[in-house]
């Protein structure tokens, strides 16, 4: 490990932000406005993980600053979100019943495994595997997993419990159950679910109305959901509702304390492709939420750093006792909006719920199920994004397929088989894409030094020579249809002729084509042709120099010298 | 699936080859050659995969048509392999012990299931993922194979069974178990293992010297393996060992009945990753000889109608009761030189085994395992290839890497862990390597309408004007790369500039980049500078008209164009 790449990590202010007082104050700002949204989304997504409540708090404290130290976007929003809690849920389904202590020890195992997956990604500096998932897969699986989540959450909505693993049999269990609803709490539900999208679409403007602006506007607006489930935990108070409707419940108060409770192993080796996919899903969407951030305020993202970073978060996560995190959607936007210029932002936030766990935890012990359970349909609901699919639908029929397979393989073979079938498409399209490089026969423009394609240009040709021009690197993922292509050229060569490659476009190489190239040589050689060189850069010639043919081949500085040696010494005119 | 397709499936001697009567004298030859190697290669990997030893010669008849009639390598020889019949072996062993019903019935459902998705494969023309391994990875898969396949034929050799799954307790199992080696065996083992040996260096020389050629020459050469095993044979009746040293014992006369045994349902999903593996490496392993095979024969190889090929005969070997076959290196190369050029000959290869299977079943069951277990050892130490990761050291470190972490990987976690490795590493290879496409900044070359690389030329450029070619289609796996790229240089245009994009090496376009385009050019708007486009293709240019953005952008024909516009427009002189 080199010394700057070492300074990279610990220097996470160190970017091209001026660092004036209003940043500063902009960053305070920011993380009080992320903490009042924090609050009531972090209880939300603990329960949506199927763990108590508290440790969505936990899972908001360390891992902030955890992001704080190692990564670099500016506003990113690190801690729990709706997809990573989730696919926790769905992890550990087999494994244990929701909130047992073996469930809680398989969450936190989570947290650990993922965080060192992506602290070690970071390190081998892997941020390029973010192309393992395209756009619209990402997009068709978040689609899909804000279906399912919307599904679970009707069971705390309608206070039943539906039966069945699949989609299909929890809508018709929802049917068959439908005169057991709870009607109390379907009530708390519908209420906290319709205050939700009326402070959505008016509180700002409300707000707005009666005077309000700057940081006091902002702050009452994005705290609307915590206040509007304070109100609710009120009117079950005020109802005499609290014996029916249930709630979070006994919080404890104070700081997380570090935690390494782990399952046996007999469980590990089947959780850890579950760690394996919900770090890959999280680092996508939070390098994609973080590049956008990034172009916004005008700075680099560099994934790697943010895999340390998320890294770096997770693995405090699982020290805090709690559960896997990433950066978060909504709250990176109200981040940077409300004004969020450097990391700092989040252990502002991280101080304020400290605040929050020291002093008020009592207080949250009332707030009703059913309504974190409407704040999650309400949040997710805007997850699902059919535009994309659309979208792809027009441009590229391949990304409207892999984002309809992948919503679909979600709904009906469950979440983990939907972002696996979605990595097999991003994959097997990235195969396909690089298979076929573009190449071209190239023939000199009359009266210049310039060669270009023969099919879209009048130009000079040499018989019994052939220019060809690749315009790809050539590695085994192209080198058959290459091989295949130089080949059909060099069949037609007779005895004397030449094979002209004019590697200018070509910048690396492998063994594979290496090996490829010698044996392409020997054929010719078998047809008293040859393979020549022309406008080899830098690295491709000092690994062909290492190979066993290399030594006898001619190598021409550029096309033009290669057309008019060859023209001369074989007594030729122009063909 | 249109008429063209289906016409190619069914048509597999309709290539570019003559077919002249000596092509099918030589398809003739051929075919009786590969069956005398065919015998005991059969018998001894059908062993090889916990199968009784008929098997083998049940895998060599209708699979060998299959492909014939699917296929379309003038020489490749489908049957029993190595390689599949030790992951076979590894699928199976968790699952029941070798040679019971249930193990049959889990080879069979390999075979099915490996059939199946091998010839889906091929309909759905999957052939160019063949990327998922490169060579140096096969081939430190195959090495390691080798040495496993090699420690697990000592047992059969030695007449102990080492304890343990990993490499390393088998070895030392070995010494410990040293003082229990059964002599007869031993022996046996190591006189038939000198015999191959010394066959394979001088049986060719030595009958040239008894003054054969020609066919006969050619088949007693390739008949030693079978003759040496013959005499082997002899020998325990001549010395009485026959009670003492374990042979193959009875050999069920006839052809084998179509069969349709499958293991139940819980097992099934687990066997069928392993399928997918046993399939992959078949495919991979084929095409890439029958590549060697085309080329030598000047035919061009299509990838996916191997696919269909390998996907028939693996689907008809299941039928037949027995297991994975792909095409053999060995068989291949003695097949092609023998004379085979059309699919033709694996059936003459068919047509001889089932005279085997008829007349002379009887006299097989009295060959000594030793002999089988000593053809294995000198057949598979062949396969051992260190120079492939040699070379790679040399040529490039990333493919060593391969090389050795998937060879380590097959010894120390096993042969399907192994594989899986070698898949990832190849490809992070790919998404790696086309995540940095080639990108520069270009000016006009002073006099003519060229344009080329700033850095590298002296160009004239237009100030507030930058022109950016991009050397690769845009997709979702290089496009934060090149956003990056554009977005730095967009950052310097002040109001009024141009960013001019030269798609001339631009073929494609994908939901990613349009979406990606779409946002750079309203940020340049944001700016008061303009996105405009040069040297579009048509099929991009059809795309981004679906796009919403694009109505409004200005499109020039040429660079040059674009730069006298420009030029113009602003009223500027050359920068």
């Amino acid at each position: 490990m080199n010394g700057r790449v070492y300074s990279n990590w610990l220097a996470p202010w160190r970017h091209d932000i001026n660092l004036s007082p209003s940043s500063w104050a902009g960053d305070f700002s920011a993380g009080l406005v992320v903490t009042l949204m924090l609050i009531p989304q972090s209880l939300a997504y603990a329960i949506l993980a199927g763990l108590p409540a508290h440790l969505g708090l936990y899972a908001s404290v360390l891992p902030l600053i955890g992001y704080a130290v190692f990564g670099r976007s500016p506003a990113l929003a690190v801690g729990p979100v709706a997809i990573a809690s989730v696919m926790t849920f769905n992890a550990l389904q087999s494994f244990a019943s929701p909130a047992s202590p073996e469930w809680i020890a398989g969450a936190i195992f989570l947290a650990f495994a993922s965080g060192a997956m992506l602290f070690l990604a970071g390190l081998l500096r892997l941020g390029f595997l973010a192309a393992l998932l395209s756009h619209p897969v990402m997009s068709g699986f978040i689609s899909g997993a804000s279906v399912v989540i919307i599904l679970g959450q009707l069971q705390t909505l309608l206070g039943v419990r539906l039966q069945g693993d699949s989609v299909a049999t929890q809508v018709s269990s929802l049917f068959q159950r439908f005169s057991g609803v709870h009607l109390p709490t379907l009530g708390v539900g519908l209420v906290s679910a319709a205050l939700l999208l009326l402070a959505r679409r008016y509180a700002s403007s409300s707000f707005a109305r009666f005077g309000l602006r700057g940081l006091l506007h902002e702050l009452l607006t994005k705290a609307s959901p915590l206040l509007i489930i304070g109100l609710m935990a009120l009117s079950l108070w005020f109802f005499d509702l609290s014996d029916q409707v249930a709630t979070v419940g006994a919080v404890p108060s104070g700081l997380p304390g570090l935690s390494f409770a782990l399952p046996d192993a007999s469980g590990v080796t089947a959780l850890l492709s579950s760690a394996l996919l919900i770090a890959l899903v999280g680092f996508v969407e939070s390098v994609s939420m973080a590049r956008t951030i990034g172009r916004r305020c005008g700075v680099v993202t560099d994934p790697n750093a943010e895999l340390r970073g998320l890294g770096a978060a997770n693995l405090l996560s699982g020290a805090s006792g709690a559960f896997p995190v990433t950066g978060g959607l909504s709250r990176s936007v109200v981040n940077l909006e409300a004004g969020a210029r450097t990391p700092m932002a989040g252990v502002i936030s991280a101080a304020f719920m400290i605040i929050v766990l020291l002093g008020l935890a009592d207080m949250l012990s009332v707030i009703p199920l059913a309504s974190l359970a409407a704040l999650i349909v309400v949040s997710v609901a805007s997850l699902f994004d059919g535009r994309v699919f659309l979208d792809a639908l027009r441009f590229d029929r391949a990304d409207a397929l892999g984002w309809l397979a992948t919503f679909t393989g979600v709904l009906v073979l469950g979440v983990e088989q939907g972002i696996a079938i979605g990595v097999m498409l991003s994959v097997a399209n990235v195969l396909w894409r690089q298979s076929r490089p573009h190449m071209a026969v190239i023939g000199r423009l009359a009266g210049t030094e310039h060669f270009r394609n023969v099919q879209r240009h009048q130009v000079e040709t040499l018989t019994n020579v052939v220019f060809v021009r690749v315009d790809a690197n050539l590695f085994f993922g192209n080198w058959d249809y290459i091989a295949d292509f130089l080949e059909g050229r060099a069949r037609r060569l007779t005895s004397g002729g030449v094979l002209v490659l004019n590697l200018s476009s070509v910048s690396d190489i492998d063994t594979t084509a290496i090996e490829g190239l010698e044996a392409l040589s020997v054929k010719l050689k078998s047809q008293g042709a040859r393979l020549v060189f022309a406008e080899l850069k830098g690295p491709v010639a000092d690994k062909l120099l290492r190979s066993h043919f290399f030594n006898d081949s001619v190598v021409y500085l550029s096309c033009h010298e290669a057309f008019e040696a060859l023209r001369q010494r074989n007594g030729q005119g122009l063909a």
